[in-house]
Order: C-alpha cells, then sequence, then structure tokens
C-alpha cells in the first residue's frame, strides 16, 4: 500500500478544503473554511445536501467509487470527513493521494464499537463492560456474563439510536443478533449514570492541544436534545474530561477535532461512552460562546493552522431543532441564535437546525 | 414603467436571496443566509469574486446585461446589493421582477452625494457646508461662498477616499473639477471634527428598528483602519445616533441595514457624512459581539423575517487586514478572530479581510 500523505506546511489562504460528507456538520466546517479565505470542497453520495449549498466545489458520487475520489483529492490540498463510517478503502486511496486528517488509525478505532471500547480500556479509561458478539449464542453467554439489563448494538454504522436494541435476559439478546442481521456486534452493561457529558477538544498536528469546557447533554428518543454549559460537571470533572480528550488523542496521533462522550456516574466518575472523530452535535454552542468555533478549529487542524482560543466568553444553551419543529422557523428566529441546515424535508427525528442561547459568563 | 414587486409574506427557509456584487459584503451576507437555512445566489461583474467561493448560485455578467439580470431574477426570491452604484435602469429593471431591498429610492438618494446631503438636510440632520459643482467656474464660485479649505468630490461613484480632491483655493477647486474630468461634482466645506464614527442599524419592511451601538472609526489613506465599540461615543450621543438613523430609515421606507458616517464635532454635535444603504465595514465587529450580526440582520429584512437582537455582549476592536498585512496570516491566526475574504492579490490599499478582539463588555 502506498505511504499516507502529510501536510509538509500550512494550507494557505484561497487552499481547498476537502470535506467527505455533505451534511450539517460538512456546511457548518465549509462556512467556517470561508471565514479563514479558504475554499470547502464537498463529497456525497446524494445529490441533495446542505453542504452543497455553501460552496461550487462539489462532486456527487458514491463513497467507493475510485475514480471520482481521485478527481476530488485532486482539487484539495488537505481532505477531512464530518462522518466515521467511509470504507476502510476509500480512505488509504484518499490518503494515499492528499493529507487526510484524522488519519486512518482514528477512523479505524472508532468506526468500531468494540476496537473503540478496547482502545480506551487499553488507556486505562472507564468504559461500560462489553463483550464482542458475533452470533446468537455468544449474545446469550456474553448477557450471562456481564448481567442485565444490557444493550445489543452492531459494532459499526449506528447513529442516533440506530442499530441498537435493549435486552433483559439471554434470549432478548439471541433474538436482538437476529434483529441486527446478525450483523457483528457488542454487548453492553447498562450504567447506571446521573447524567451524560461530553467533551470536544482539538489536537493539532504538533500535538497542540485545546479542549472547549464540556457541557452537559440530555438525550431524548437517542437525540441529542440539547447541550448546557456549565452543565452540572464540577471544575474538577471538568478538568478530567479534558484529560480524557487529551489521552485519546495523543493516543491516536490525532490531527483536528474530536469528541468523547461521557456517563457522568452517581459518584462522579467519567465513563467514556463513544469517541467521535469528527466535529460533534454537542460543539455547536461554540459558534456563538467562543471566539474559535469547534468548526473553524477543525479546519485549522487540518489545514496545519495554530489552533485557536476555545476560551469561551459566555454560558450557552443549545437546543437541536427536529424534524416538524423547523416548520416554527419564524417564532425561533426571535428567539435566539438560529441555524438551519437547508435540508428539504422536516423529516421525523431529523436534525434540521439548532439555537443557542447566550448567558453571561458563571464559571 | 412597471409596478416595483413587494414581498407578501417572509421568503422560507429554503429560498434564495440574489445579492448584487462579489466583493466581501456579498460573500459574508451569503454566509449570513446560510446561516438561517437561505442560499445566496451571486451576480457579479467579474468572473473572480470572494462570494463566488460560497455559493454555486452565481452569475457573472456586466451590470447592465438586461438578459442576465432577468435570469439571475428569475431564481431568487428577493434581491439586495453589497453596493449602492448599480445604474438606475438595472435596479428598476430587477425591481420590476423581483423584491428588491432596499428600493430604488433609498439607492437614488444615497448614489449622489448632493442629493443626499440635500436629504439629509431636508431631516433637519446636521451636515458639512456644500454647493453642487458642474463646471470649473462654479467650483470657483462655490470656494468663494463655503470658504476654504474645502474638499471637491464627484456626487457619484467615489469610495475610500478615490474621486475626491482637496482645495486650498478657488484656482484649486477649478483645477480640481478639471482633474475630475468634469464630472458633475460636490464642494464640501471641512468639518472641524473631534472623531469619526457611524452607527448601523436596520428597518424592516414592518416599519421595526434594531439599531447597533455605535462605533468609533479610525481612518487611515481615506480607509477605515479600524472600529472600537464603545468608542469615545457618550450614551447620549450613542442614542442620538441611533435616532439619526432611524429618521433616515423612516424617511427613506428603508428595508434592510443601512450605515450612517458620522463626525463628532469638538462641541459634541453629530454631523452627517454619508449614508451607505448597505452592510458596512463599521459593522463587522457585530460578527463575534453581537446574538445577530449585521450580515445576518441584513438578510432577514430582505427576507421579511423579524429583525434579530441587536444587542452588544462584549467590547470588540475591528482592525482591517489591507494591502500586504495579509501575508502575516498565519500569525494574525494566533491573535483574534480572523476573517479574510479570498481575494486572490493583496494589492496596496485593498481590504483582504478583519480582526476583531473580544473585551469584556464595559457600557
Amino acid at each position: 500500500m502506498s505511504q499516507a500523505k502529510t501536510l509538509d506546511k500550512p494550507v494557505p489562504p484561497g487552499g481547498v478544503i476537502g470535506i467527505i460528507g455533505g451534511g450539517q456538520l460538512g456546511r457548518m466546517l465549509a462556512l467556517a473554511a470561508a471565514r479563514l479565505g479558504l475554499k470547502a470542497a464537498i463529497y456525497n453520495d446524494e445529490n441533495h445536501a446542505p453542504a452543497f449549498q455553501v460552496t461550487p466545489l462539489q462532486i456527487a458520487a458514491p463513497y467507493d467509487d475510485r475514480a471520482m475520489l481521485t478527481g476530488f483529492a485532486e482539487i484539495c490540498d488537505a481532505i477531512t470527513f464530518e462522518f466515521e463510517n467511509l470504507p476502510s478503502d476509500a480512505i488509504a486511496h484518499l490518503a494515499s493521494l492528499k493529507p487526510v486528517r484524522p488519519g486512518r488509525r482514528a477512523l479505524e478505532t472508532t468506526q468500531d464499537r468494540f476496537t473503540e471500547k478496547s482502545f480506551a480500556q487499553a488507556l486505562g479509561l472507564k468504559t461500560a463492560p462489553f463483550a464482542a458478539v458475533s452470533s446468537a449464542s455468544e449474545a446469550e453467554a456474553a448477557f450471562a456474563r456481564l448481567g442485565g439489563p444490557a444493550i445489543l448494538k452492531t459494532r459499526r454504522l449506528g447513529y442516533d439510536g440506530k442499530g441498537q436494541v435493549k435486552v433483559a435476559n439471554g434470549a432478548d439478546a439471541a433474538a436482538a443478533f437476529t434483529q441486527l442481521r446478525s450483523a457483528p456486534s457488542i454487548l453492553e452493561g447498562f450504567v447506571d449514570f446521573a447524567f451524560e457529558a461530553s467533551v470536544v477538544a482539538a489536537r493539532g498536528a504538533d500535538g497542540s492541544f485545546a479542549a472547549y469546557d464540556p457541557p452537559e447533554n440530555i438525550h431524548e428518543n437517542h437525540i441529542l436534545r440539547r447541550s448546557i454549559v456549565p452543565g452540572r460537571l464540577s471544575k474538577a470533572q471538568g478538568e478530567e474530561a479534558k484529560a480524557i480528550a487529551r489521552k485519546i488523542a495523543d493516543a491516536l496521533d490525532y490531527v483536528g477535532v474530536l469528541a468523547v462522550e461521557l456517563f457522568v456516574t452517581r459518584d462522579g466518575g467519567l465513563i467514556v461512552n463513544e469517541i467521535a472523530p469528527r466535529v460533534h452535535n454537542s460543539g455547536h454552542w461554540t459558534i456563538e460562546a467562543c471566539a474559535c468555533s469547534q468548526f473553524e478549529q477543525h479546519v485549522r487542524a487540518v489545514a496545519g493552522w495554530p489552533l485557536g482560543d476555545p476560551a469561551r466568553h459566555a454560558d450557552a444553551v443549545m437546543e437541536n431543532i427536529i424534524g416538524a419543529e423547523a416548520h416554527a422557523w419564524e417564532s425561533l428566529a426571535r428567539t435566539g441564535a438560529l441555524h438551519l441546515y437547508g435540508k428539504r424535508e422536516a423529516r421525523l427525528g431529523r436534525k434540521m437546525g439548532h439555537m443557542t442561547q447566550l448567558k453571561p459568563l458563571t464559571k
């Protein structure tokens, strides 16, 4: 296999940042690139994509189309992703042509829930108890070992609660495996957490590191409802969360923004739930509350620029606008900083936009 | 002549805001439209334009090309401008096809320095002493009447100090008229001001009004160097500046953002220098320091949305990045909120970007 390309010097203003994936994250990355005088090129597997509305440089083609990926790489100075599920072959191909950030190792580690949790454990971080499951009988045996209730998840490609089933006993676990089409899976024990949180942080190619204050996150129906910063995390927990993000980023030799979803247990412990090798919904409040948003921060890291200041100059509450809630855009426009993603249909459970309310800085 | 189109209901998310002019103001308007889920279409008379980098909807054609203007209007739900010097015929043509905001009256009043100053005086606002000049002998006579020193400016098409000559006596004034190619001109008496300021404000189609806190502006070589908010204006002067903007906006039945450049005299009076019927360089700090920036505010007004909150949540200093200063982008990226406009050549006196520093709110 050919050597992965690296970036010898920063991408200068006027250069092109390639973004794989044209959803709202790609769109907000493209808008952040534009602020810095960088051009954004978007590659998306469907013709209509929110990010296609904000740059003329765009390719709509399947994610495994080698010729199209080659042409895309041709026009880019550096390449990144708005999602972690690109086929491994495609990543390797792009990386042989242009610098890809974050790199293949980060993507492959986080694409698979079992690999991801094993990686976190190896770093000495706490996770839910878990076991790999590749047959119905393994599912039953894993349940017997971990105890219940538990949750069976496909190892790959799940998001927003998709690809997961709650199980109460061994027979449930076996049935859930079949329900998930016998895909390689992972059984996770439930964590009795007090609340959820996340930490969004960036690492530069030079090893520099910048973490945003960790928000508390409220989920509804497996979808992020709102992020509150500062939430219920103590100052010490906030620092611990940032240290966890740094440990993960360093171990992956990570370049770019990553997010670590955490459970905060009743005794105050922090348990790593998921690692997202990209900008994250729980970091959207940084657009208004920080001098450098998570989107600009990611573009800076990918382009080899110095990281920006992650300091928060205000408290913030970010609320997602989901499905039909977007129909109320006119009244939403009266009540805070409104972001809409340019999606045509307000389907059930679809993230259509978000609102951020700023409040005076408290801590 | 056909009737100007009006907007019966707000342009919904997914609608298209047409922007005439593809410079940095058009670019930042397009980025603001994207935040709100609106698409931006750009019409520019040159092939390379900063705003062409941030939307696929773009036409490069002369500003008087009727067929192209017609096609552009076809794809737009409402149309606005990043500059005030579009030919009157073109404005009337666009207005016969789609709602144009601000309207023809605002543009025609402010396109001509004599009309603009006469309009301000008729509203009871203070201006520098002035006289229309259409021949060398009129220039000399006007100088004799106003006294010196004075400044001869073309009535139309000047910006950043272009199209103006300082004159010390009547012979100078006559020579200056010839130097300005005998274009219809205006002689303006000098104002002995303490400092310069501006007020950026918005008016909605429903008559609603929202003004930003007025910055103090520092010019160098006729180009804005920096805007400071709050500057040396007192609270009372700030309120007076906002009242001036409101008087002007109401009188023009204005829709959108406008800026009024002011001289603050040593005795504390406010003198109207220029009216810009558009977003303005001295309002760039609102991107970071306000929940709703001047760009979003203008898009909201043009699209018939409710105006956003102009409250300032921080003090700010905005500094332009001019010409070769842009070569220092890597060190500038370390020191504040950096905006670069995607211009290819860092020509002398060209605005390449700007930086905003936020500071804790003082007043």
